[in-house]
């Protein structure tokens, strides 16, 4: 392991000391340095969005807090779980007199944090509501969805959830709004080489050179099948059949697609990447709406690519046209 | 070597197939594929910005291109310069009646191929004139500046030069204010793992693991020293000596700095590397007045990150706050 660090055990301490300095337009809670929020946030009677999770996915998922997303987000450790104390940090900040949307990711340390920090909200009188992103197709078969991860899609979730609440939707819209993008969002990742947690110091899991693994989740959780590194074409035609056997996306207009690298891919092999599903989508009768290209949800220094897709309605294609400012996404139009 | 690609020889091509198709207001010239330009340029009688270079650094350099920064770009093969007549073609896309400022770095490919491109356009009574970035202070003494490469710090040359052309100025004064954020601005790198070229298949430089190269190249140039791997504090401190040796900021009111990993950089670790440089920019008295920090300027998959500062006056300040929008940086305010 040969990494930019100061301490293994500080560094999401010596992270947030950089974000925060070079992003003034975010800030930290007073008495909680793990939740960091949207410093020009007005009371204005809108939802307030609030996501949650480990660290080592950056730019998720702090680099998400800005105008048009979200509004405040709990910080938890390297790959694991906020406490339930930010993530209530984080809502206490976030609401605004329209109460709280929770948008985060499926996962038993999140739940369970998320669940606690809402009895708190509840005993100060707070309205908390949750959605749980589940769009991870190769985590669990159709019929245990709820048992599914939380992967890329996520992003989709804060962006149309912040953008209904920015627009003035109140907390049975927003929450609408944001199921929806969960609902009509499918991922599925690659990993083509594993990553290390600097205080472990190896890597928690392997994948042999030139081989491949379907569907291995954004913290190396095991994924479908281990073969050998195929071309770029035949991965996106593999990883893109399991997203369409999963849901029918003909129903909708059109499609968002999301390729995010996952750390250490380089940003020309995503693009080479994106190049054949975007061919596919058409050769299957889809119109991509709009595309994302780049790293948007990593995992420390994994090797690979996710690809998610957001099946659309006319509303969900004018929330997800909507600007934003955030580190990881700035849309001006 | 484990790559999401499809053809080793064939990268350039399929990036740009993904590049194109992901951004439709890029566009490549109907006669050269290896030129990608602002499919949204006007015949508005400014000054046209061109620069170019080997692929397997991008963002850059196509995702300069957009308003508020490059208008076309001469793409060359992995790590190699476009052709002449590219850059060729590329002056003759962004000409506007106001002539062309080719803003690229100093490599022997590059500097052959836009001095053949300009005897060709001056034959079309094109009126060309170039600034060549020399920004790396680790690849020749200050005697040598002419010999030293660009490196990140193009950015802001393109920045520069760009906000520069936005808002009118004639050549003359593009390529003064361009010249001048070369002349004011320092970069140095540091490399802890080497990148591979797929069609070659074994990376062309080695760094032993546990040990990190300070000063190295873009394309693994080799640096001043390789040393045991150190922290991210004495890291920035080590290379901020050297650009602060290097020219003496303190004569500007405040400084520009762009941190960029060089791919495989979790961006955790350039935060982490940011609030270094930061506080040691403040204990020298010296003020950011804006920051970078992410994935700008890149070689492929190398581990590592390159640090660039650049001296501020009044005008350059006004310059690198405008508006602009491309794949690799989008600025609203």
């Amino acid at each position: 392991m040969n990494r930019i660090i100061n301490d293994p055990d500080l560094l999401v301490e010596h992270m947030l000391q950089g974000v925060l300095v070079a992003h003034p337009e975010l800030t930290q809670a007073k008495d909680n340095q793990r939740v960091v929020y949207n410093a020009n946030l007005a009371q204005d009677g809108r939802v307030g969005i609030v996501t949650g999770g480990g660290s080592g996915h950056e730019p998720a998922f702090l680099g998400y807090v800005g105008p048009g997303l979200v509004d405040a987000v709990a910080v938890g450790e390297i790959f694991s779980s906020p406490t339930a104390k930010s993530f209530f940090d984080a809502f206490c900040i976030a609401e605004r007199g329209a109460g709280i949307a929770c948008l985060y990711g499926n996962y038993a340390g999140d739940n369970m944090n998320v669940k606690l920090a809402m009895k708190m909200a509840a005993s100060k009188g707070l309205v908390v509501r949750t959605v749980v992103a589940n769009d991870d197709v190769a985590s669990a078969p159709p019929e245990d969805i709820a048992k599914r991860r939380g992967v890329a899609g996520e992003i989709f979730m804060w962006k149309i959830g912040g953008a209904a609440a920015a627009q003035g939707y109140d907390l049975d819209g927003v929450i609408r709004v944001a199921q929806k993008a969960v609902d009509q969002c499918r991922s599925i990742g690659v990993g083509l080489s594993p990553c290390t947690i600097p205080a472990v110091g190896k890597p928690n899991f392997q994948i042999p050179n030139g081989q491949m693994e379907l569907g291995i989740g954004h913290h190396g959780e095991p994924g479908i099948e281990v073969v050998t590194t195929e071309s770029a074409a035949r991965m996106a035609e593999r990883m893109l059949d399991y997203i369409l056997a999963d849901r029918d996306f003909t129903v909708d207009d059109s499609v968002v697609v999301l390729v995010s690298g996952l750390g250490a891919t380089p940003v020309m092999e995503l693009y080479i990447y994106y190049a054949e599903v975007e061919r596919l989508l058409k050769e299957r009768g889809l119109r991509v709406h709009r595309c994302y290209v780049g790293n948007y949800f990593t995992s420390l220094e994994m090797m690979g690519v996710t690809l998610s897709v957001l099946g659309l309605d006319a509303e969900l294609a004018s929330l997800i046209d909507q600007p934003c400012r955030s580190i990881g996404m700035t849309q001006t139009e």
